[in-house]
């Protein structure tokens, strides 16, 4: 048995409670990775627990309960008790920030946040760590998921701002009470303590302008597509004469930039630096799941020393047969019953055709389609009869095709 | 004066060369944030130098010579003294892992390898630490930039394949001998690799089945085109029934896969996953500067225990007025000479006009134009003028637009 590692939790809400789930869920495979299995030592809510008995019984603190108090008094008391702290607070972090890391210095215990900025969106860590001595010159993001969705939706549908943010609710991706997020104040947390991540200089929200989208018209956005232009809410914190800006506003992007195909309730940031150009990243930005997995992400960090990688404790079989849609290429004589013979051929392996393209005359007829999954032996199997068919002119040419899963 | 951190370096080529010259420019702010200043120890190449004399006045090793031997013998030499190793070596980790993995974990030393997959886009260590715990269903990968630029040129120009080879060759991108790259071989041990940590199960690349690009025509580009398909070397890691399947061979995706936008020399990965659905992270995927910064966050990370954020070494002012273009739309009355005084009153305050439509008649006629970049104040100061021109039927309307500096 691998001994037990206590996490005292703080908060149960949506994120508090999906965390409590995957801890459950995954505490197995975390102890076969870091030898140690990590346990809930208790939940404290605003309503129940007592917060001085959770932490005498507690290796490490998770923080979910967002906003200012108690949860700034209980991150402090926990690291000066000698804890390590995983918190997803981003108002905490971008109004009380240098204070709560300085104790984290002081008493040598770990402060990890992924959490906090962009979900499950590995930003925090790539800056801290990966980026720890590049030097960023930009960061663009889109790190609130409510206002791209809107935004997408009034891009997708030309419905305007009210409507989609009337759908927004109804789906669950934005509050009743709206105005932190469609106001860009959710997002210039964010910003401020990414900024003071790349730019090792403290930042506060106050100090970060913001404007929102609620002034944002569907006129805009079809005026703005004519240009070759699509808005996103964007964060961006960048080095300029004179020291460095923070600010959060709506802004038109080409569509060649990274940021520009970032749809729905998705996050994504784009890190520039001169040494290594641009890395970005995108995910689902919140949701409680994800920042569970963020969250979990930290709490492995912080239980074990750096390691090199663990020992393999799988031995999985490599799979040689897999399924796989393909795009199938024919050159073939220009006659009637072509297609009916190859989608014969195709469905007698349970080879379902998805879309099909016919062109040329003559010599250059061509038949080319798209497949749907099937495994690839039975696929070959069928392409192998194709190919001895009299009207195929030269050897068919197969391709896979991905098929999107999510999103 | 902070200590010294010893960096002793195996080979010297592209980015050898370029980790040495990062480092010395990077060390200050390393010493600033860590406490300690790197140094290079000593460079040993096939013709220079004495392994054993670097080893002992190192505190880490950087390998980036490439090839299984001598490499192998002394990064195992090095672990076995004690030493932290940095590696970028693909070839080294898809063929000798288990065995480098052990050694480490026996020596308790550090054994770090963002470099040798993806360059810069950190996929190694979101997946040993972010998600260390999470449970991958699957990895989509273009891991190799070479073949990606001759498919993006395939695509864009129409090009043959010996065409865009040759082109690729000329720029770079390519060596004078392929076959690695082209072949997929290139990509199937780093497949390897991610499936390894993904997975924690043993991967071999003997064991990665992979088809090269050099059948793709660029006919099938075209048909694919108008399926809606675009083509890119993909190599996949996966769950299915009965174990693993980890494969490299081209692919077609469809135009809203987040891998389908991944256009040149760039690399990317999307990790997907039922608690978060998918992250994808891209960035350059090779190239000295690259890889050279992903090896320096490595050294970092082995440097120092894992610390909270570091003191915010920097006090940067906060910078008001800042540059931005702008898309701005007026609506207007319908009459000669509304465009001639809007751009006038623009270019009083440097303001240039990027591109400009106009539309709707009488009541219903806007005037909508994206400005060049010019500071925020100035813009905002023509702005008032405009509003207040007698044929401006509304308050103007102004949005920001971000234009893309790379790529």
């Amino acid at each position: 048995m691998p001994a037990t590692f206590r996490v005292g939790l703080l908060g149960h809400g949506t994120v508090g409670a999906a965390f409590e789930s995957l801890l459950a869920e995954r505490a197995d495979a975390v102890a076969a990775t870091v030898g140690l299995r990590p346990e809930l030592s208790g939940v404290l809510t605003r309503s129940r627990g007592d917060f001085d008995e959770l932490l005498e019984t507690s290796d490490l603190i998770v923080e979910l309960m967002g906003g200012i108090e108690p949860a700034r008094s209980h991150v402090l008391a926990a690291m000066r008790a000698g804890r390590h702290v995983v918190t997803a607070n981003k108002q905490l972090l971008s109004q009380h920030g240098e204070e709560l890391w300085a104790t984290a210095r002081e008493h040598s215990v770990q402060l990890r946040f992924e959490g906090a900025v962009a979900g499950v969106v590995p930003v925090i860590r790539v800056l801290q760590e990966s980026l720890a001595a590049a030097h960023v010159e930009r960061i663009h993001g889109i790190v609130n998921g409510t206002t791209n969705f809107i935004l997408s939706e009034m891009a997708r549908t030309g419905v305007s701002y009210d409507d989609a943010l009337a759908e927004a609710q109804a789906l669950g991706y934005a509050e009743a009470d709206p105005t932190d997020d469609v106001s860009g104040r959710d997002a210039a947390a964010k910003m401020a303590i990414l900024a003071r991540l790349a730019f090792s200089t403290p930042v506060h929200i106050d100090q970060v302008p913001h404007e929102g989208i609620e002034q944002i018209t569907a006129d805009d956005m079809t005026y703005a597509r004519d240009l070759g232009l699509g808005l996103k809410l964007i964060g961006t914190a960048e080095r300029v004469e004179g020291g460095i800006s923070v600010r959060v506003h709506p802004a038109f992007l080409y569509a060649g930039h990274p940021l520009a195909s970032v749809s729905g309730p998705f996050n994504a940031v784009t890190l520039e630096s001169d040494a290594f150009t641009e890395i970005t990243m995108s995910g689902p930005g919140a949701g409680g799941p994800q920042t569970a997995t963020a969250v979990l992400g930290d709490v492995i960090s912080a239980m074990i020393p750096p390691v090199s990688t663990p020992e393999a404790t799988e031995r999985l079989a490599i799979v040689e047969d897999v399924e796989s849609a393909f795009y199938l290429h024919l050159e073939v004589a220009d006659r009637p019953g072509v297609l009916a013979q190859v989608a014969e051929l195709l469905g007698l392996q349970g080879a379902s055709v998805k879309s099909v393209v016919q062109r040329g005359l003559g010599e250059n007829a061509r038949l080319v389609m798209v497949v749907h999954p099937l495994l690839e032996s039975r696929f070959f199997a069928a392409v192998a009869l194709i190919g001895r068919l009299d009207f195929v002119r030269s050897a068919p040419r197969a391709i896979r095709v991905i098929e999107e899963e999510f999103v």
